[in-house]
């Protein structure tokens, strides 16, 4: 259960309406997922997510949309949100992620947390090289 | 400074200079960056670590050399490891990554890593949608 | 499920009855929430983990109760952990938070955690004047 | 050193002239801090992340300056950002707090931390109480 | 829900019996938990994942096999990942583990992120003698 | 540099004195380093810190010595602390800790990251057999 209190309808709120709608239009679905109906309880925390979420995600960007999803689905799994896992994993599905592509994703996330473990572990200093190049 | 002594000439054992050559070899290179140099301290783990990096990263698989490295990335933001963030960066940028592509990563990042707090600040329960999704 | 054994009745033990008493009395309800109730597998455990929380937070003390809860709660969503997000927005809310503020709380943790990933993306150098300041 | 190369006379952008301007006339003060100077690669995520910090932390809301400021240092620790720690901790200290404050913020955190891994590492489950609080 | 379809009868993949057999043979049980069931999506990702775990988990090394999976605990409850704290606490105890190493093993994870939280927070500049040491 | 003034002569503070020469009897050295040198801004959370530290890694206690440190060791990598990292590495090694064994632990550290966020991503359900041994 959410820590606030779910709200009965919460679309009898124009604000929550607009944003609900707008949800739907973006996406071409009926369907609103718990992450919004959740933050309904906060008009404008909601509006400025979806705001968010809507001009990076939903927009065409210098990066493919499923590129998009797949660098957020890796974000969610390095920060432990269970909820963003399974919401990201199934939009990158319905932007045609194939098996052997989430297999793969999840292999690479899972490489570079080894890989990050042992950098961290070991103290490894950066290389001039990589300091030089960004520059 | 790393937490293992550096070793001066690590090239002298012939394990480590197999791996050596072969990052050069493979990355078409001379360059050979500390995370490897400082891994030769335990052969075994320099060629495990190799191996896979090598296996995943360096060969043609589902997801093209840029994504993967853009999900890498990602994932050593989110786990704190600025060794990696640096070698990391530098390797995509080695692979195309423009800086239009590099700041959308950045804001992809750091709105799932808001929308990850959010979602674990509310603890909102997974879609039932989700679920029979990936059924 | 916990990974521990839940007991019986804990209480049976004079060491945990005498901590559990304690936590009713400085709390004023006869509630004693799981946490307590599993680290009831080891009461010296038990007993100096209540005695930190007791001397920290319910003691009066340079932040009052409310910032106190309010900080304890943006730690436990960053470190992703569901039971104490549960138990400290409820003992914030205790505590008076209102709804207004738990939106402005979950927002900035979230702001927190978009420019925690951002400045670690880009690996920026820490400002001379923030240095001299601690000076 | 930053991931992208710093610019030299960042503020010849008028886009990024203008931001900066609206740094130093909100904070009253000459000093552009790193992380601005930086994110100026990139007028658009420049603006829109200035944009987000402004709003909610240099505008009158329903918490305090101070109490912001300290929320944002703890969620700063939690996610090992470095440099968010030096200047959120600069701005908290610029908002009033004295070293006992400082000493207690760095308590709680050390303490929300312990009961974090605790909580984790006995998967304790979550008091129906705290649920029927969120209804 | 796992976010991927569970097979219905995933030994049916010959790659996956062997793997699962293998499983059997080492842990000398019938009982193939679900992280591996799971795995069995992608068999290639499930025989890397077996073997490295075999090989590191499964045979004698440097390290005693109820240290390896006390570190295997902590990292597992660092990285709040909730099943692998549960299949690696039963693994410990499968090991001999006793409850009073059990709280203690909790004691130091808990203690340790607490002190990570105070040098992170106060930003402990890394004593010259620790970098000699490593000389 | 930390984000507290260093003091001067810390040990003219007769508190600090104490903890300082505890450390030093404790220990059987004459260093202290710096996390309780930076402590010392507050003698209190200096005084309780070191008792805890004290209590539970230089007394004798139901786990030997070394494998404390490696415990340690582990989540200092995992919350990516790297004083820590540096500290309990150099803990671990007067200890007696190998290069043989720095090197199993940072594997050990670096497959648990890697199965931690496998099953993070795979949101693998816990098996009721690990539910079961707990009972």
């Amino acid at each position: 259960m959410s820590t606030v209190k779910p709200i009965d309808d919460p679309e009898r709120n124009p604000r929550v309406k607009a944003v609900f709608d707008d949800i739907r239009a973006t996406r071409k679905t009926d369907f609103v997922n718990n992450l919004w109906r959740t933050l309904a309880f906060d008009p404008s925390l909601l509006e400025n997510t979806w705001t968010e979420v809507k001009r990076l995600m939903a927009a065409p960007t210098a990066l493919d949309p499923l590129t998009k999803e797949l660098i957020y689905v890796a974000v969610s799994i390095a920060n432990s949100c269970s909820y963003c896992v399974h919401s990201h994993t199934a939009a990158a599905r319905a932007k045609g992620m194939t098996d052997a592509q989430h297999a793969e994703l999840l292999a690479i996330v899972a490489l570079a947390a080894k890989t990050n473990h042992l950098a961290t572990g070991l103290q490894v200093p950066v290389d001039s090289a990589f300091e030089a190049a960004a520059r």
